[in-house]
């Protein structure tokens, strides 16, 4: 655990959970797309999710708008092509699916039983209807106070037109707000708004560094490479935990 | 050779070349990246080029703009950081410079001198003074009526601000001026914004495949496989050519 600072201002009104990634472990789609296509389970996993995230900066700077489910099937489109893979559109929805059904990281659950009480939001670029299955699936629907879609902006993250429609929605100013994610890009965009933030970094930068160094790496550890804690962007996180937690005590601190 | 629409409209007034990974080779700076960190040459080659358009998209999309140079450097800082390396910073700035002395492509002089009278351009995302030594350490500035930096427009590719400000600097339509670009990103955002696109494939999709059935794959292998000529975005560019030498007999098509 390390604090990299206390953050300003008065107390956190209400948390705002990133979903894919921070509530969510979008690699557990890697058993459904290794049982589909034996030994590229991995390298598709890895692929897809880079290039949906890829998709959605574009298509967000770009202004040539699509909602994620769409982008989330161009995404596996595009993973599959690269392999010179063609399946039927009915096979490929089911694969797109998956993605409204992915696990729940181990510590999920008890962060949020730890958090009960609280304002607890989502704010995702899920669209609406993958983000109501995804959390329905999970049982945790009820959990959440709002759930946002970017869609409703559209455009994704870290746009700040995102940010702002979560303060609208939550009738809140940035500072009172504390955004939970394990992406860089959006501890980025939400402090570069004016958000408090809080990254999850299930992974330290000393454990990726022991895996790159083995020769040759696979696409597992080429997506780490590119989503490593280790970001070169302006603004820091106020705080870094390890695991989800660690937020009840961090939110006493801010 | 393969073009899939002739295009619409006049003739084409202007070429607007892009600069990184069209004319010039981005992974000519493998080499002084292996003579510096044997064995990791080609990681930190990927790496860097992956992270600096990343960086590009995320400070693109959130409006925390930085020029080019400063974002190349970011991305190099973070590539040697995933490995836990760290050097002096008088060393870093040699490094990065390595982006101001990148090799043409083979066919890059050639293709120039096809075009001879005609208005030739280049719209880039690197800074100013990142292009000027650029274009001059290669002997080629003074091929080109205009340089035009994204700088200006304070933001990256493929935002439609900067494919604006090249119409404004040329006087031109955009439906005038062909953008030729080896990077999918940039062929979906001129196109999306009105530009004739050509699309330059060094790589066939074919050529990748085979590429990437092979097990492990490397991060050679997994930079081509997010930056292969498959892209599911919207727009297709009105040209795919596999080296600028088409250019000449593409432009009297269109």
């Amino acid at each position: 655990m390390s604090k990299r600072s206390a953050g300003q201002g008065g107390p956190v009104k209400a948390i705002l959970f990133d979903a894919y990634g921070t509530l969510f472990d979008t690699h557990s789609v890697r058993d459904a797309l290794e049982a589909a296509f034996p030994s590229q389970g991995d390298y598709l996993t890895q692929i897809w999710r880079l290039k949906q995230l890829e998709y959605s900066w574009l298509r967000g700077l770009s202004g040539d708008y699509k909602h994620f489910g769409e982008v989330t099937r161009d995404a596996l489109r595009y993973s599959l092509c690269t392999l010179g893979i063609v399946i039927s559109a009915e096979r490929l929805e089911t694969l797109v699916c998956a993605y409204n059904s992915l696990c729940l990281f181990a510590d999920t659950l008890a962060a949020l039983d730890s958090l009960a009480g609280m304002r607890l939001s989502v704010l995702s670029n899920g669209s609406p209807v993958m983000l109501a299955a995804l959390l329905n699936n999970a049982g945790i629907l009820d959990r959440f106070e709002e759930v946002i879609s970017v869609d409703e902006a559209r455009t994704f993250k870290p746009s700040p037109h995102v940010y702002r429609l979560a303060c609208t929605r939550l009738n809140l100013a940035p500072e009172e707000i504390l955004l939970v994610s394990s992406n860089g890009f959006d501890i980025h965009g939400g402090s570069h708004f004016g958000l408090r933030t809080a990254r999850i970094e299930r992974q330290s930068a000393e454990t990726l560094r022991t895996k790159l160094w083995r020769d040759p790496i696979g696409p597992v550890e080429m997506f780490a490479a590119l989503r490593s804690p280790l970001e070169y962007l302006s603004a820091e996180p106020d705080l870094t935990y390890p695991t989800l937690l660690d937020l009840r005590e961090a939110i006493l601190t801010l």
